[in-house]
């Protein structure tokens, strides 16, 4: 048994391989498969329905924020696309271009969305008239299409799933205050329900988004000590106002611009909970997404009075709220351990004819394989408590994780140096000149990934050109 | 005032127009907005509310029977689409084709997905392997995209959204049992969420899906006597399984091919939705899917306490929950009335300073206008009460409807009459030879509907050739 269960559940090491690790863990938890499009993949029902837990969260969210679902065309005619030059700069060389419908050649090529907010600035430039009608506070749910070169499931693909944010407002105070909102929203999505402890912050004018002023982001650190971004905010200003003629007649009367915003989360975010709780077994999961919060597992079960007591144990659970499984089928308690480790399964139940009769059952928790007799009296609040302390716990570790694998550095060769010896992000002083950071990039392979909102200054200077220091980088690898 | 309102408001009267009444609706209820794309729409807030709302009525059905979300990718290889002959044929002509990506030429062009069935087969074949791994019962919400020539908002577009679940199966008989289900489902959700009155049956070979051994249907009647085809399972037998070799070792060890299923509903039905219940002056929706049940205009709210009992009510409703919103803004009373009439909202409630001192309100049904001074007290309750006859009285009105509308016809020269004097369907005989309904199609310009479950017969010959009739069929004019 011990050898069968290695042979159908074994993952590679993830201090061997961390890409072959990571690799296994979406096979072998059954969360993707791959399509014969390349770069496309399949979201298999796992992986789905953590999408939809996300989903939930971030609804819950935007609705509270005053936010409405909209649904735009998945086309985008090539003279729309073109109207925000620095946009379709962005854009243009990784889009699918749609050139035939049926059999006939198109008058105008159409590309497939790699992004909306050409459609949406359209949509607002044919309906918003006054100041009453604003703001615009529209998020879509949708798939979107970039024509990567290299992919990754969930990370990379040419296809992936996403929310866009586009929202439209009176003033600039009340769009940046929205564009901050948002990004927020995102960090507590990420450490409340993920577990993802983020760094949030500013990304560079070199980072930013084609077409945005500014983009803030949220940057996660990755068990290798890659960086993710897992959720982006950006401030327009009126460009794409000017750009789309988006205007209304003001308080006073007068036609102003808008101001506008986007923002965006996407399946990526379901790499970047794998690779910050996932371990050799395979995924942990976050108890606040996970599909299955806790699995009950009969032992011996073909004893009297096992498989019923496991029932009783299942309805109580669900009635207390928690999504629970119980497996019944025929394969060895060996075998189902494995398979809800390799799932991430949060806690699982055991229940046998020696703990019936002791009114107990085993409760192990997926994080620490702790496990612990518990009185099946009050098990449900058991579960609960469980639960929220592995949800704490993934955050407290992950947190550690990340805090303690910032490393400071002064000059630009103490930066190579400790990219090269180390896992983990740099933090250094930037003069803000952009000249700077290409040559960081060049001599370290590290791009930026934000000006972080809070942090302490590492030193005065630029270690690139020497000259004073304007402000604190976050440098790192990233996905 | 009357006049601001009229101007406002105003939409061709169904009688006189019913497209452009139609066409008035799903703009001045914003509903939708054009795109520059023709052909494809934009789902405004409310529009995507409505189908958010039965997207969560068919998800809490689907999961209660078992089936699971997926997702898979928006593009199918040209290869992989011409793998099933009759498929192929009924798509190709009306599918987009994507090209190229960024500046490069495909290697191979790729389809944006018209319906699935190809993309899970090619799943279905990599990850099935044992009885054991049957069912599959997988769903999946997304947009499809058909290059119509001509294209109405809802009814028929170039690209919609829609869910389409795909199964697989160890029998025949479970097959063909999940196909039946679904239909069922489908039909249980349109007559009672949407108080829309389906006839379920059989689509005639020349009517089936594209792939299909058999297609179900529900088709409901629009107010202007044309049928809406609002809902359709297929059954598939073991083609696409021997196309694509999807087989698994059954329970005696042989390799065997599964039986398929596949069904779907889209944002077609909300078309539906407008051309069964609404009026000349807006849309009527029934308060199950509605996504605001009930509106509260407060009257003469300027004068003292109006506001707060206002509040009062909507906090109270809120709580009972009611969907309730509450119109404090500056517009007037009567553009308040049209406006909420025109978005179909279920219940109006109207309180102002003389209701307020008599410890009452006034309750206005937006189907039949029925006004009632009711007691605040218990007002939640009353509401409710009000909603679930509305949602009674709008599907008996519309039963009645379409009972009333089926006219009989012995001979192909009467069903020629009774379509071009009456509005409705035709019921009449059927041979069963496909010579025969072709005929009927070219004579009288009405397709086959269906072959309805229940339903006597007409006569006993076939109208068109004077044999023995096989079936009794429903004939209409469809969108």
């Amino acid at each position: 048994m011990a050898e069968d269960k290695k042979l159908v559940r074994e993952i590679t090491p993830m201090d061997e391989d961390f890409a072959q690790w990571y690799t296994d863990i979406v096979k072998k938890a059954e969360l993707i498969d791959y399509s014969s499009v390349r770069g496309c993949i399949i979201l298999r029902p796992y992986a789905y329905a953590i999408w939809e837990n996300i989903q939930a969260e971030l609804n819950a969210r935007f609705k509270a924020t005053g936010h409405e679902n909209v649904y735009m065309p998945l086309f985008i005619p090539e003279s729309l696309l073109q109207k925000e030059k620095d946009h379709v700069e962005g854009f243009a060389p990784e889009v699918a271009w749609v050139t035939h419908g049926g059999n006939e050649k198109l008058q105008e090529r159409l590309c497939v969305r790699p992004t909306s907010e050409t459609l949406f600035c359209e949509h607002y430039a044919n309906t918003v008239k006054s100041w009453r009608d604003l703001p615009k506070l529209y998020n879509q749910w949708c798939s979107v299409v970039r024509w990567e070169k290299t992919t990754r499931p969930f990370l990379r693909s040419r296809e992936f799933l996403w929310q866009e944010g586009h929202t439209i407002h009176e003033t600039e105070e009340e769009a940046r205050e929205e564009t901050l909102r948002m990004l927020n929203v995102y960090a507590d999505m990420a450490e409340s329900c993920l577990s993802m402890p983020v760094i949030r912050g500013r990304k560079t004018d070199r980072e930013k988004f084609a077409g945005a002023l500014e983009t803030y982001t949220i940057e996660a650190m990755m068990h290798d000590g890659k960086a993710l971004q897992s959720g982006t905010s950006h401030y327009f200003g009126d460009g794409f106002a000017r750009a789309f003629g988006i205007q209304f007649s003001d308080r006073q009367n007068n036609l102003s611009y808008v101001y506008q915003t986007s923002w965006g989360v996407s399946t990526r975010i379901i790499g970047g909970l794998i690779m910050t709780h996932g371990d050799d077994s395979g995924l942990v999961l976050p108890p606040r997404i996970a599909p299955i919060q806790a699995v009950i597992i009969p032992i011996a079960a073909h004893k009297e009075g096992v498989l019923e007591k496991a029932a009783e144990l299942k309805a109580a659970l669900e009635n207390a709220g928690i999504r629970v499984k119980m497996d019944d089928s025929d394969q060895s308690a060996g075998w189902k351990f494995a398979e809800y480790e390799m799932k991430g399964i949060p806690v699982r139940i055991e229940i046998g004819p020696k703990d019936i009769e002791k009114g107990q059952c085993v409760i192990v928790r997926r994080d620490n394989r702790e496990k612990a007799f518990v009185p099946i009296e009050g098990l449900a609040d058991t579960v609960k408590k469980t639960m929220e302390s592995l949800q704490n716990d993934l955050f407290t570790k992950a947190k550690k994780s990340l805090d303690s694998r910032i490393y400071e550095a002064k000059t630009l060769s103490e930066m190579k140096e400790t990219i090269e010896s180390k896992a983990g992000f740099v933090k250094a002083m930037w003069c803000g000149d952009e000249a700077c950071e290409e040559k960081v990039k060049e001599v370290t392979g590290m791009p930026s990934r934000c000006i972080p909102f809070e942090s302490e200054k590492v030193s005065d200077v630029c270690p690139v050109c020497g000259k004073p220091a304007k402000h604190t980088v976050i440098w790192g690898i990233a996905y």
